[in-house]
């Protein structure tokens, strides 16, 4: 039996016109998330999105894309399992709060907003050259930065785990 | 490779509070559709929904549980893939979006919600002792009425993949 | 200064595709709502949405519509404050929780959804000419059922007055 | 009879946790808004949301609160007319779309979610010390700096007058 408890479901973030140096990035994101066994949580769509499925599958992991329409059919082919929310990009919401932490790589404005959405929630995102965000004359430290793929795929697993544990710790 | 084209995935929907006889029949749905490869797509709480995922699982498949809340900790045990929406009772719209044929065994308020979004969505709906509905003096046959689990999973099979092909062909 | 503690929100459901009969009962229920002083909510497209704001305007009401889109010029003319959700159907779910009461009037598969949503969220539901709802052999009265508009709009304002005062009480 | 044409929407975001100073400036802010005859939109409750809400209501205007839950007494006193979404902080998709134009007004995360929303949609966002984001070595300046309040409801207004006569003359 397939026991949840040992399903640990990773997000991963970045717009659908990412040129290729970062589609890279992403391919190699999949690959480490899939290879230490975790699933891939996305948006579903093109550009980073569709090169972290690609990664994942290639290293035999599943892959779950939050679609923003109806239709099955508007995932990348490297989307196992295709949820249609008909939502549009309110989905931006769930794709973050499905995962136990957040990779953030290059990324548009829904991946802004999917910052947010994470950050807001607690929920930790790790950075590969997205966004600075800073506000006022605060500083500000609130993405966690990586140098790799493999260092912002240990980092997320990392806070997930610490996460879990932090939780099981409060009850 | 997990190949998406093969994975059927059926929603399966009904309250968290029904007694046993519907509990025991939403237990063979889910073997039933486990047995046949599907996927399953519920609400991923109690009741009907955590009965499913209990048939379904010690039958070798595979389960997932759209949430109303922020906490994979809500999901009933029997769910391997816990999505959490955040968007409280709205996220009925997904679980019926995210199957490509829908099952409603007895139900309450919420489960007719779901049944009035998919057939606005032209999602098929098979009803195992579900609500009866009609309209002022018109007759309504919208809810495609099962005998018993193993007909409720035959039809929803058989439409779901009739709804698929159809749109192929209508490429 | 408005007072919110006055205005009282009534959703008034029912399909975009509705035959003039029941075109003039929205008509009816918006004239009568806007005379009583309770400000209209709908999903703001056409049919009953439209033909309800109609009445309410040219009894010189206030009208709110909550859209599934992002652009407001899809509301109908008769809809002073219009909300763009973008997230489609699922509006549905915002159409009755933003009324302390509802009106259903004749209607399709969205109106049954929002019904279902309505009564799950123990939001008072009149119908006029709408959709009947039963359960296996149990026998079902959820749905207040009203004679005509007039009566329609009295039995909704005293379900939303009983509501508020219920819940000061409780309090 | 209200028309809709005259009706303007203006969102105004920033955080339930401001101190004072950024609450006068949002007080402001509703005041001149509401000077000019728009209609304020924001998500309903404390901070922020209610002093943009006192300031209009002050001054004579009207106010919208996107509520993230199903109760209107959650809406600061200040709000006309509460908007029930039930869908959580999803809801900020909708605050932001509801507006012709949004002013940030300091503001935590949620704020800088409805930014990425605002600015994925192409909604004009004038900033009153409010987030700064930029991206990797690319420099951006996305959001409108304003100087003060009189200054962030011109450009607002502006910006919003320009995207609808935009939007007229491509049809």
């Amino acid at each position: 039996m397939v026991r949840r408890s040992k399903s640990l479901l990773i997000s991963v973030i970045g717009g659908s016109n990412a040129n290729g140096e970062y589609l890279d990035l992403a391919y190699q994101v999949g690959q480490e998330l899939a290879r230490r066994g975790a699933i891939v949580v996305c948006g579903g769509l093109a550009g980073i999105m569709k090169s972290v499925c690609k990664g994942a599958k290639e290293a035999g992991g599943t892959t779950i894309g939050i679609l923003p329409g109806n239709d099955p059919g508007e995932a990348n082919p490297y989307v196992d399992l295709p949820i249609c929310t008909g939502i549009g990009y309110a989905r931006n919401v769930i794709v973050v709060k499905s995962g136990r932490a957040v990779i953030a790589i290059d990324g548009a404005f829904g991946t802004l907003s999917e910052i947010g959405h994470a950050l807001g929630d607690a929920i930790p995102v790790i950075g590969l050259r997205t966004w600075n965000i800073s506000q006022d004359n605060k500083v500000a430290r609130y993405i966690i930065p990586a140098n790799d793929p493999v260092d912002a795929v240990e980092k997320a697993i990392a806070a997930a785990r610490q996460r879990s544990s932090r939780k099981k710790r409060a009850k």
